[in-house]
């Protein structure tokens, strides 16, 4: 009796792990979100430093946001595309996101993301990460409301 | 007798790229920029669009960004970290920019930097990039003169 088999491919790997990061962001989760990281990940944020090194660094920055949004929040990905060796792995899509901030605003926008990874110890995990708005030249301002 | 050997790695292939990505672009040589990048580049740039999809887009950006500074520009990669596989690899880099607008006023910046690599018939070359500078929430300005 031959039996349907599929070989776990390092990209079902990565498309897992996005899955389970992204259900910990919907829940507002910060340490389960932080768990999908190398402790030495450096990122680049969409919103007030150049730079966080570090998981404490990054892990600080995720309560603070999730603070600002009190409500609940949207988080979609399109366009995922992801690329993967055998242990370096990157991949990108477009996010959709919104939420209420403090002040019960309905927020929401559409931002960009690149995800990079590393395994170590069979285990994939984001070892760099870069969210960003574009902005328009003239008026210095962020284009958030650009869509895909 | 004993030869000193260096065996030439990915690390070296990949920041050897970057060095000739550099000079072109401090030539402003948008043709010799463009050969570091796959055909089927998808790149989130700092500015105007959410992402340009494919080679003739992007250097159709490349070209415009370029006409945007006629004077000379300088560009620094600093804290520059590469992590490659055998034939996946990222990169990531704060840059430091500058030039002089068309009015004659000096510019510059610092911003944020990840490069996504692909080897294809023995040869690296960029498949997604994406530059930025964070914004602030308040405002909704870049933050263009953040330093590292």
């Amino acid at each position: 009796m031959a039996l349907a088999t599929h070989e776990v491919t390092a990209e079902d790997e990565i498309r897992e792990l996005l899955d389970s990061w992204l259900k910990a962001v919907k829940a507002k989760d910060v340490e389960r979100i932080m768990s999908h990281y190398a402790r030495d990940v450096v990122a680049f944020d969409a919103i007030k430093e150049l730079q966080f090194k570090g998981i404490e660094a990054y892990g600080a920055h995720w309560k603070a946001c999730m603070e600002m949004c009190p409500g609940e929040m949207t988080f979609e990905m399109h366009e995922l595309d992801v690329q993967a060796g055998s242990d370096i792995a990157f991949c990108r899509y477009i996010g959709h996101c919104g939420g209420t901030d403090d002040k019960g605003q309905e927020q929401s926008g559409w931002m960009r993301a690149t995800i990079c990874l590393r395994k170590a110890g069979g285990r994939w995990q984001i070892a760099h990460e870069h969210y960003s708005a574009p902005f328009d030249c003239e008026s210095g301002k962020a284009l958030t409301d650009l869509k895909p």
